[in-house]
């Protein structure tokens, strides 16, 4: 197995920013599980890998290069390096055309995107819609937290509303003054849109919404994690 | 205000460790909304409060003392310090009696755990009975994600064997090959289990739950992260 080069490493450490990234249509993953999963489910964006010597992971890819330990400090993206790494180009996710829409304003939170991406993924959704100040996708840390879900769903980052101008579906917006979210007729074809962390939806996207729904409250938390609230919403719409 | 000494930095670094909260009965909190929040809930146990010189940050508390922001960076339980942060008993919460219980078995990740408490604050619960081996509440990490809902939810750390041997309410246990939740009676007077992040419940507790259910899966994820799953659970168990 070749040894990786400076010029590599430094490269793979570039793409830590979103503006590299999307320059090289390129990003990084991290772990073993999430390498062998790349390789299940999309290898034909699978560039490269990366195995750290002696880390007892066997990796069968012909484009493999050996690394050290101080080399994956370099390369990864986080405080405890991974003995395996791979670089992928992005993946060519064709969308299904799905009934429900969920729609993503101004998420911050790497850690919340990774799991709504999975929440998604498990609920079946092969898309998510995302104000174009949502947080980047292809972060490490989105994709650590989406567990390999990034590999199914597409996230489409667009300007919001001219997306909810031009759709005939009602758009359901989670709010902390909307409707008992229990008690709503929640149709099988509809767009639901979660807000910032801090924030919440952002005025002009609040304005197009057609109904607001919230979760009832019965104790002392002032709010809930989006992703949390999230889940409890999709699960609303996808029992039905 | 006074100058805080080496003697108490070292004090307040110790806590970082369970074994020396315990010993103590005191954790430390970070983030002035955090801090505000304790000071207007449990004012009774704020010992001490710390406050980075210049920050901006008024708290008008009689046991504060000035820190800089090195000292900061050596008591904060994080990489960004915080410019605020508090000494406080652990809290003495007298849990109401529910009908509901919210157990946890081995959970391990401190965000999720936060995540959860906070979830169940919003519910309503005052109490959660984890297993003994799960992530201590008092960990900075679990505070942070609890939002503040750690002063107003109990957290019994106990045998579970034990615990559910003596229980007359059904038992419900979250696995991936139970019953369709969406299509199960769910009680109002009951118990729910959730297991480990990898691992699930352990096969102790698992021959002790009664109903096996389980969130139907529409797409590719292999699994749901534990307070996800948690929050759908709980959510299907309050609404109806």
């Amino acid at each position: 197995v070749e040894r990786i080069s400076k010029n590599k490493i430094k490269f793979l450490r570039s793409l830590r920013m979103k503006k590299n990234r999307e320059l090289e249509q390129s990003f990084l993953i991290e772990g073993e599980k999430m390498v062998l999963e790349a390789l299940q489910v999309c290898p034909e964006i699978v560039k490269e890998v990366y195995l750290v010597k002696n880390s007892n992971i066997t990796i069968d890819f012909k484009n493999s290069y050996e690394i050290n330990s101080t080399e994956s400090e370099q390369i990864s993206g986080f405080k405890t390096p991974n003995k395996c790494l791979a670089l992928l180009s992005y993946p060519t996710i064709e969308p299904k055309k799905e009934d429900f829409t969920l729609v993503l304003d101004q998420i911050q939170d790497p850690g919340n995107l990774g799991t709504i991406i999975r929440l998604a993924d498990w609920f079946g959704l092969t898309k998510i819609v995302c104000s174009k100040d949502t947080v980047d996708c292809f972060n490490s840390k989105v994709i650590q937290a989406s567990m390999g879900s990034i590999f199914r769903v597409k996230l489409i980052y667009t300007d919001l509303e001219e997306y909810l101008k031009n759709t005939n579906l009602p758009i359901f917006g989670a709010l902390l003054n909307g409707n008992n979210v229990y008690q709503t007729q929640l149709p099988q074809k509809a767009i639901l849109v979660m807000g910032n962390e801090g924030n919440g939806l952002s005025e002009s996207v609040q304005n197009l919404v057609n109904q607001k729904v919230t979760i009832p409250k019965f104790g002392g938390a002032e709010s809930l994690n989006v992703s949390i609230a999230t889940s409890i919403l999709l699960s609303e719409f996808f029992r039905s």
